[in-house]
This record gives C-alpha cells, sequence and structure tokens, in this order.
C-alpha cells in the first residue's frame, strides 16, 4: 500500500548574516541569523531521488548574503519579505516561502576619544557593543497570493517586585498552595504581533523598526502598570495595550512563563522575611499563554 | 472597541518526576519531565482578574507526582493519558488537556559483586547509568471526545560515512555547490508518530513501550539501508519504514537537519584528502522536514 | 598500598538569591547566583565515612539566605567577603572558603503613570527590565589569613567594524590564511582583576560597585580607540588601560575569543564585497588569553 | 610606570575534526574537537603590534587537519600529543603547547540487510549512530622538556536508588536539613586521571583507548558498589578504585555534583511516599571535588 508524502519543507536554518554600511566613516551594523524554508513541487524528489527541482540549500545561503549586499538589511521584516519574494518569484517550483529572522541589536560604545570617534557626540564611529538579553524575531510568509508578517521579541525579563497577587482560586483535592496578596510577579516575555499589512500593491509598508520599539514599550508600560490578580490578566492587560496603539497589528500572541520566586523561611533562624528574600527558582515554571487579536481580523495563515 | 481573547491556555511546565519502583532488593526507575497545558472556560480570569475558575499550577505540579505514586509510571504515553484524562474529567471549568512528557533513559550499571547486586545477571539492582544522547518524547491531547497520541524521540545522531551523494540538482544564479557522487551524510533525527489509537472503549491500549523501541529500530536501519540521493529521500524512506511495519501508526513527521561534513582542503599542504577529513560545521545547517502518513488516515488534530 | 587524598572542597553551587529592599515605595533589587567551597579538616568524612566535621551544603544554602536578610546585599563583592568570613569564623572544621557570586543587572522600567511610578522621575517604583548580556563576577577566597577579592564580567559581546589589521605573521608550511589590512574585530570579553585589597584592620574597603563600572567603561574605551595590529595588542591595551587608572587593582586578566567574521565571497554573482557582508562563524575560534599586572605585585593565591 | 605582562597563550579552539578510516568497505570513525593554546616568545606582540613571531590560529586549525589525515587519529591522547610535540619542535617562537581534546564516541547501527553491512556481523559498515551523553576528554602539555598527559570524561550521569545515608553531620544555627537512612544518590561525574608516562625514549606508551575503558568501568563498578555515607566517600571509594587498578596513573580528580532527589510530600492527598517520587532539583546543588593521589607522586604541572 502507498503511503502519501504530506507537508514538506526544506531549506537553510541559521545563517548568520552581518551587514555593515558604510557611510563615511560612521558605520551602521545589521546583525541576523536567516531561516528559509521552501515548498513547492518536490514530491519527486522524496520519491525517486530525482533532484532536479531542489535549489541546493547551499544556493540558498548563497542568496541571503548576495540580497543583503544589493539590498542591504534596512529592516528584519523588510529582508525577509525581500526574501520570500525572491524564491517564489525566481525558482520555478518553489510554490511558498517561510523567513524567520532573529536580530541580534548593537549600541555604540560610547568614547570621548579619536580615533573611535569623528562624527557622532560622544558615540564610537565604528565600535560596538552588543546590547544582549533579548532578541529581535520576524517571520515572513509568501506564497505568491498571500504575505503574512509577524514580529516579535523573545528574552526580555522583567519582574515586579509587588503589586501583584494570587487568591480566590479553584481549589481540588491536590491543592496545597496557599493565597497571597503581595508576590514578587517575574516572567521572560515571548510575543509575537501579526501585522495586517498584505504587500498589496499602494498599500503603505510600516515603519518597521519604529513600530517594533513602539509595541516593545507598550508591553513594558503595560505590565508595570498593571495590578495584577493574575500572570493571565496581565497578559491580557500586554496584549491589549499593543492593539489599542497599534493600528496596523491584528493579532498578539503572548507566552509568559510564570519565574517563580519564593520567599525563603527564614523562621527557623529567628528571622521574619518581609518578603525580601527570595529562592529564584528553576523549575518547574508555570506556563501561561495567549491571544489577543482585534475583533474581526482575518485569521492567521497556520505555518509550519 | 473591544478585542478578542483567542486561543490560550496555562499550566505547569517541565515538572521532573522520577519515580522508582522496588520489587525487593530489584528497582525499577521511570524519570520524565512532564509539562501539561490546560484550557477551558478562562476568559473572566482574563478579563475581570476573578480566578474562581483557575485550578493553580502548583496543582498540577502536585497531580502530577500524586498520580505518579498512585498509578505508577508504565509509560511515558499511558502516565500521559492519565493525567490528560484527570484534567478534564475532575476540573470542572477545563475542557482541554495537552500533556508533553520528555523521557530519559537509564540502564543498568554492570557489576559483578555485592551489595551492588544480588539478583539479575551481572547487573546492579539499585545502580543506574544514564543512557544519554537521545530523549523519548510522547504528547498526549484529550478534550473529552477525541484522544491523540504522539510518540517520538529527538536527539538521535546517525551518520553514513558513504552511500550518499548528491547532483542534477537545479542550478540558479547564486549556486556555486559542487555535485558530489560520495559524501558524508549525517543527522539529529527528530521524530514523531501519530497513533490511530483513540482510547475508545473495548480498543485494545498498544504496546507504547515495544512499539517506541522498534520504531527506533526501524528508523535506524532506514537510514542504513538507504543509499540516498538526497536527505530528503532518506526521510521518505524512513518514515514510510515505519508505516509498513507498524500497522497502529498513522502518520509520521521528521526533522533533520543535515549536519554539513566538508572535507578539507588539503592541497595546499601537497595532501590528498580521499574523503577522510572533514570539518563538520555548526551553523547553518540544512533542515529537511517532512511528513508520511497512511492514505486515508484522520487528519491530525492541530494541538497549540 | 594506601593512597593520598589530596586538594578537596565541597559546598553549595548556584543557589540563586534575589534581595529586595523596600525603602517606601521605591523598591531596590539585587539578583546573584552564590558558589561556595569549603574545605578544611575533612580527611575522615573522605576515608572513615564519619559525617562529624562536615556541614551539609544544605545549611551552606541556608546561610546564604539568612546573611542577605540580615545585612543585605551591598554588593557582589562584599556579600562574598561576609560569607567567606562567617564560614572560617563560625564552622570550627573549615579553614577556607571560596565565594563565587554572578550578578544579574536589572533597570527600571520608564513609565509615565501610576500606579508604577510615585517617586522617581519616568522610572518605576518596582518594576525592572534585566539589562540581559553580560553578567557580572565576583570571586573571594578567605582563609582566617590572607583574603583575596576578584571582580570581574564576562558576556561583554563587542566589535569594531573597521580599525583592525593583521599582517606580517610568521608562515609556516600549513600556512594558508591572506594578509588584511582591515578586518572586523570582534570578541566576547571575559575580564577579572584582582584587588590589592586584603581586608587588614583599618584599611579602607574599595567602593565595589563604582569601580565594577569604571572597569568596564575602561575596557569599553580601550577596545574602541586602539588602533588593532592583533588582538593580543587590543588585550594588552586594555589590561593596561585599567591598571592606569584603578590604583587598587593589582591585576587582571582577559580572555578574549576572536569571533571570526569571514568576509563573503560574492564574485561569483558579479558583486563585489567591500567589506560589508560577512559570515559570522561559531567554531572554530582563536582564543586569546592575557595576563597584565602592576610591576612588583603580590603574585595571586592560586584558588582551586 | 611600565606594567607588566604575565601568564599568556592563544591558539584554536574548538576545531572539529571528523577522521574516517576506509578499509574497504568497512570504515573507523574518529570525531573529536580540538582546543590548542600555546605560548613562547610572544611579548613584542602584545607591546609593539609585531606579529613576526605569531603563526596564525588558522594555521594552527590546518595543522589539526593535516597531521589527523598524515597520522590518522590513533586516540584522543596519541593526537595531542602528537600535534603538541609538532608545535614545540616546528615553530620557533613556540615554547609550550596544551592540547585539549573532546572526543564524542559513534557506535556502528544493527542491521541485518545490504548495502549497509557487507563484512561485519550484524554490524553496519559504514552507519554509525552517536552513543551521546558523556564525553571523553584529553589534554596533553608539552614544554619541549616535561609531558603530561591527562585523560577523562565528563557527563557521565549515575543514580544509586538507594543504598546511601546521610547523617551524623555537623550541625549549626543554619541547619535544618532531617538526616536520612535511605536517600537517592545522584550525580554526573567528570575525571581526570594524569598518566605517569613522560614520553621519555624508550618508555612503552601506554594503551590510552583500552584504558580509558577500564577507568569508566571501575568508576561505575566503585559507585555501584559502595554503600554510601556522604558523597565524599564515594568520591574516594571511586578515586582509589581506579589508582588500584591503573598502575600508571598517578592521580584522579573527580568533580560530583550532587543532583539532589527530593522525595515529594504527598501526605497533604492522603498518600505515603516510601521513597518511590521524587522531584528531581536543578539549582543550587551540592558540588564535591577531590583529589586522591598516588603515595609519592610527582605534583601535576599546574596548566593554565
Amino acid at each position: 500500500m502507498a503511503h502519501v508524502l504530506g507537508q514538506n519543507q526544506y531549506g537553510k536554518a541559521e545563517t548568520r548574516v552581518v551587514r555593515i554600511t558604510r557611510s563615511g566613516a560612521r558605520h551602521e551594523i545589521k546583525d541576523v541569523s536567516v531561516s528559509v524554508a521552501l515548498s513547492g513541487d518536490l514530491d519527486a524528489m522524496h520519491l525517486s531521488g530525482s533532484n532536479a527541482h531542489c535549489l541546493p540549500t547551499d544556493s540558498v545561503k548563497n542568496t541571503c548574503y548576495a540580497l543583503a549586499k544589493q539590498y542591504g538589511i534596512d529592516s528584519a521584516e523588510g529582508y525577509g519579505i525581500r526574501l520570500a519574494r525572491h524564491f517564489v518569484a525566481e525558482v520555478a517550483p518553489i510554490h511558498r516561502a517561510r523567513v524567520r529572522i532573529e536580530e541580534y541589536v548593537w549600541d555604540r560604545i560610547r568614547t570621548p576619544r579619536a580615533p573611535a570617534r569623528a562624527t557622532g557626540a560622544e558615540e564610537a564611529d565604528h565600535s560596538f557593543v552588543r546590547r544582549g538579553g533579548e532578541v529581535r524575531t520576524a517571520e515572513v510568509h509568501w506564497d505568491g497570493k498571500a504575505l503574512q508578517v509577524v514580529s516579535g521579541l523573545k528574552g526580555l525579563v522583567v519582574m515586579n517586585s509587588t503589586g501583584s497577587e494570587f487568591r480566590g482560586y479553584l481549589k481540588d483535592r491536590y491543592t496545597t498552595l496557599q493565597e497571597t496578596d503581595d508576590r514578587v510577579l517575574a516572567t521572560e516575555v515571548t510575543a509575537r504581533w501579526r501585522h495586517s499589512f498584505t504587500g498589496a500593491e499602494g498599500e503603505a509598508e510600516p515603519g518597521w523598526d519604529t513600530g517594533w520599539a513602539e509595541v516593545r514599550d507598550q508591553l513594558l508600560e503595560a505590565f508595570a502598570e498593571t495590578y495584577s490578580h493574575s500572570l493571565q490578566q496581565t497578559l491580557h492587560a500586554m496584549g491589549t495595550r499593543v492593539l489599542d496603539h497599534q493600528p496596523g497589528v491584528a493579532e498578539i500572541r503572548l507566552q509568559l512563563p510564570n519565574r517563580h520566586h519564593f520567599p525563603v523561611d527564614l523562621e527557623p533562624f529567628g528571622l521574619r522575611n518581609e518578603n525580601e528574600v527570595f529562592h529564584a527558582a528553576d523549575r518547574p515554571y508555570g506556563l501561561i499563554e495567549g491571544t489577543v487579536h482585534r475583533e474581526g481580523a482575518v485569521p492567521a495563515i497556520p505555518v509550519e
């Protein structure tokens, strides 16, 4: 009995491209890791061993470099759209491209002296320090008809040292947790927000970089300003805050692991722990995931 | 304008449960990391801060321990089914449970001497060494009506030092790769196979442990025995081999990163590299993904 | 024949302590991972199984929490000195303590709104975002007589996009590298600087936090301002810069992995890469290590 | 005031070399990661920017490949000795070489069928599965006069599910731990054993591969066969066992993190946990380190 080849894709993952733009003495840098997955007319490749329809993953990698040279890397999203359109348009057997990008952000080193600095005020012209911590993400899906762009971030670690409680919850026979009206709330934000931008002719392209920075600020502000009854409620407040201020965002998904901070019991030592000393635990952790979308938003294209 | 709360779930991730069964002097151990995600009637929790419908993730963790005590951990799949059914049946607001398990396998230490050994031939009674390398996985989804069980493994690293070629592929303007009729093919297998088992009354439960070991053998054998024109073709041969021998498996998904082994150019040193010395590269890597399913198989339930 | 028990130590590693100081509405936080290693009169424990001289590692952990409560965590170094002195003074069989600390730095979230902000200008009172990237380190060694304090950092990733060359080097029969007069120089700095502070009575304790921030600035400035003939030369410039400005530092050790950025060959595609597009490689990497010390400095106590 | 350049070294780290030996249809593979550090007459390089004495790290990498081709990789230790001797003998300014190797072990895939198998019984000729888990290590130090070879392993995870107690320990004011006469003892062994082999003319070279396998067995057996009063006592028994059986080993160092397995309190659920259900914790962990050496052994050369 014949079995059926289902969904499949292939490509080059984690090509690390560093692009330097030299405008005189002052350099700009973009540092990204690009993962491309292609699908299309590839049945024969799997079944008979014919590679006639297969563009090598090595060529996919070369394309990432070549397009970075020719067009620069304006933004992760813009670069991803260009790559996705390229493969579907230029490589006949390919009907669908998914491009995932991680971007690592760098700041200029501050320095008062030449030769590091000739132009900017207190900032080096061509010396950088990596910001570290969080990573900016982008995912582009293009099948020749529908364009879907999802921006995001991961590794944004935040903490409220008060302003959080957890009580009034369901108790079953396995419940031993004590209610609390003052706890530390800490999490590592992973967020992905889908744009309504479709790339149709005449449609204005969003300002990807400014938009990303605004969303990051809104996530931080909502986290800080919400008195929290649960991490779920905080998640909803963060998602809603972004939709309220970003008309071009159709949907936002958040993953918030609850990084538990347990107050240490100091009573055996004759000490009273007034929410001052905590053990930050690794595992297990609560994991809260949720989506908030604009009413009537077009559903997301599922991307494998 | 009100925004809409979409798909959401929460639970306890990565609870590490070690279960020892003591049958006299001879112990058995199971070592798993369990991640439970629950969804149901949780809108109020997100919107108003009411926690009345929320079973704490701490209780979810306690349940993992308590059920491990009461029923043991027969297999990752069996334990996962029991947990999933528990939450949907016993916690009123919960309508759907997803349980993901990683299992770490241990072997007995071989030793000829007491006190380590009293019973088994050359094997210690209660001393173990972790097998390391690959991890066994299981995912159970249950919503009160449909049960879906997916077994798997990850971290299985394999290499063919010959018996692999790559040529006859599509060339575009960015193609520089040279064709080869003898290359090293190495990959790290991630496989997930979905069972047709539905858990209906009277339906016999598969032998999860023996089935898992058989699939692992079949994946290894197909990898070794296939003369490879591409990693895609090898992937298809591996998937087909499993479906051919496992009537209870409806579908198998494989992810095969191409761990490139580049022959080192030794000509500048007056040496001829006859496929003997390779540089094993980290990144970037080709990534080949594909699914093979039984004709007419019920489609998978998408699990978030 | 009897074998000899040599150097040994034990303790609790990676206790994660988060200490919150609440001065009214405005909180301060310190987030550290502490590893304590103790040695002393412990032969019987190894040889005969008597534990009479062994303070459990669980008590070591409790001590980290209790002292954090009683004295706060003023700085990583101060906290480490207090812990080291405690174990040697209070636990009779212990003659030597080594305390290693990693500190994770947090910034306040900026927010214009209550309730997050009541006091500081634009800064939240009790909401924080982790700075990420680099980690501050401290190591304290105390044996009842000699105190040795080593401050440090790791994970500080920097790049010069020009101002670096590498030529005039030794060529042997295995040399194929081409000389270059313009390359990207990138590294991830690990630095450890030893203080001349001995903790003797009457000796003023350095300002650990301000000193640490100054050294970090000096390392960054020296990296940016040095036209580099080699990473070794840059290392020496960085170490010298610190000694020049920090009279209390006796010695500095630097580890600088050369994070190679290879210009991509775009000529096959008819493109000219004028140091604009780079492949950032993972492995292998050059590793440059060196120490610069003040003339006549007391040698470091070797710490195992 | 001039500062002094102290200890320094440089080289290429983590060169990943895969060496295939083709004896007809049946292949042998060796898979290693090599890190070379060189020191010598390198002051001018740091101080003046002259690179005349610096062999590029790229040439170091090339040498690793070239020697693997010319002489094969018989064992990690043999390959390391050859590399270390090469740099000191052939590169004039280099006076000292340290070579560190990690070896990843592969097993043959078992298969009954051609074309995978032509020669060995049930074992594939050129198809391999990585054993995973532990890593074999070797470190060679050579300065033209003294040769020091240290073999080792890391990542060997073991567990005794009984046969371990911990009581009779010192209690101070911060001690809350309860004594136990039956606990799980689990650890991840890192071991390094120094050979008395000096490489003098006429001295027979040890059988590195068989010796390594014997030491691994002896460590496992001693762990399994020792009724444990403390992890320190188990450490001592493991070290002594190796010295007892390996006349060529001068010294062995062991690092044993105590991977705590805490019995879960099930009493709130009306269940009695008879050492059956454990929470395996990540951090913090006890860390036990110790050395056992042969009486009168030459002290180790400190290697930076």
